[in-house]
């Protein structure tokens, strides 16, 4: 049997040492444990990046595996600490909403527990530090085998992150730039399959104050160098990019910039 | 039995192959090796940042580990290269002080060997890339099982860091900033329960040419967003911050700043 | 017998999930694969950077590991992805050129496929992530002990990368900054053994628009800290630093930049 697998997703960077804490006290409990990196450079306390960075990567991995995350600006207070079981996929996070992006195509296999058993966390405490002092050895435990239903209570209720919804019709669809990547690519919050009803060429593309009419592209190479394409992301949203530039810079447009496409009318 | 597991920390970034050979070389040695990253953001040649990072990290660990630290201006001068072994803790460090502030409760345990023998390196040695062809060879090597007496002989003097010790009165606390993390919070060389005598609404901070009387918490979210705190760090030290935000920013320090808690007159 | 070994290059960064989503799908495939990163750095769509980095990091490893590396600025065009093996060790790679600087030093042994076998493949497979749809699973099945003549069909020709060759001779050496590192060190395309025929107090060296005299040494701190120095590199090439300090920085120098060595006049 393949040893159990732990990933650890933080805005802990790796110049201070806490990542490195953690997975001490991981190896501490269960020296079997493999310790997988997801990132450490989620932008500090950015709860709605973990959000969508946690949306786009947990689906992909398969159910065994245990995932840490620590974006956690609620550190210290009455927040709780959660056990999730969403789709088969294990997750140990602070109830700030960071994990309620991700498909859950079957509520009724959904748990959810309140952390409480202090007998699984490292004593004592601290309140500052609880991805070192409770999430990393329950994680530890789990990964032993502990049976997660001795972790702590059952909750019906949990914090829901504020995701805002596009509004799409036919010949307008509106939303926002839900994230950008380090190329300098928008990826939008609309859903690629609201560009059908849009002829391709009258596609009118309106970020922040600028209005743009980008090429419709498969992928990025298919324009020339330097141009602003809109295409269908890899996670089948809209995108809007530059061929080997940043479409950020171009367009001086960030996270949470609305969106807007509209139809051009034919002489436009 | 579990695969030996070997930590790197290293100053080398991740853009160069730096890395990237260590682990080949390791490999290449035991395949079975399991190696993991602890840091490779140490700020580059910074020993005193990379002794705080080791302090903070490495008792986390169980011993059986072997850690790696690649923090080296002096790589290719006749500085010694060691293998160390403090509280059950195993490294393999440049005679630089980078272990030094390490706990050690038990220094008749305590053993340091300078590497010598060099049928366990790389041949030939580099001038400039003793993390490649001396500390991961032999860092495989000792993870085969191979008895460190082997590695080279036993020294009782090594480079000591001079790490700045705070002085502490019933109302006067004089120390400096030891660490800046990546959420811009002031850790000091100040430990907590030196607070203790002074009265809470009273303690006024002086850092670098600022004077300020932060909100005293137990963590950051106590106060509102921000709003400067003081606190008592995960790792126990008085640490400066701002809720959401900077301290390093607001208030313009770093690592070596002076600090001082003084107590302030009831009518100041 | 060892898990199997799987390494990640890219120039994916962290803060996005795309290297966490490579690493779902490969751990889905085979939960028992040991997954290493060797660089998620490599600066966006910087091929000459990746190839460098390559050649400079897969010789150290044992030939079992499988490599797969991202940096693909051709995504979803026509350019193939490659299956390479060169030296015993096997590559996953697009078809830009980014591993043709490896050392070949038995071509005879050298394999190069095509990847069409998309039974081996994510389905649907994106437009504009392959990393995640055709190579990460690859690499999984391989990694589970496929015959890699399964994956597709051997092909005789490839992208080369344009290296730029230095021009040698006896008092004149010309080349150009083939890498910076982390520390600003500035690392040649010329080889380390052509400086023998210069005298050592009398090489003149200009970069870009600057002609320096530098202290030659075996290693960075045989010089005064903040002195510009000559030195063979770890690779064996000819490499300009400032000891303690950044030779990028100081000659304001960066790759490609021309860099000429000639020996300067004994009353010069």
């Amino acid at each position: 049997m393949a040893d159990p697998i732990i990933t650890l997703t933080t805005d802990f960077g790796e110049s201070a040492p806490y990542v490195a804490a953690m997975k001490g006290v991981i190896l501490g409990i269960n020296p079997q444990a493999r310790i997988l990196d997801l990132s450490h450079q989620i932008p500090p306390q950015d709860v709605q990046h973990a959000a969508f960075f946690l949306q786009n990567a947990i689906p992909y991995f398969p159910p065994a595996v245990i995932h840490v995350v620590v974006v956690d600006p609620g550190v210290g207070t009455d927040r709780a600490l959660l056990y999730v079981e969403v789709d088969g996929h294990r997750l140990l996070v602070p109830d700030n909403g960071c994990w309620t992006r991700l498909p859950c195509t079957d509520p009724s296999g959904r748990r959810v527990l309140r952390l409480t058993e202090a007998g699984y966390w490292r004593s004592p405490v601290s309140a500052t530090f609880h991805g070192r002092d409770i999430l990393a050895p329950v994680a530890g435990h789990l990964s032993l085998g502990v049976d997660a239903r001795k972790l702590g209570v059952p909750v019906e209720s949990w914090v829901q992150l504020d995701v805002a919804s596009p509004e799409l019709s036919l010949d307008r669809l509106r939303g926002e730039i839900a994230f950008v990547d380090q190329f300098g690519n928008l990826i939008t919050n609309i859903p690629g399959e609201a560009l059908q009803s849009m002829p391709v060429h009258r596609r009118l593309v309106h970020v922040g104050d600028r209005s743009i009419l980008p090429v419709w592209v498969k992928t990025y190479a298919e324009a020339a160098a330097g141009t602003l394409v809109g295409l269908v992301s890899s996670a089948g949203m809209v995108e809007i990019a530059v061929n080997q530039g940043s479409a950020a810079e171009r367009l001086g447009a960030g996270v949470g910039a609305a969106v807007e496409l509209t139809v051009r009318g034919e002489n436009g």
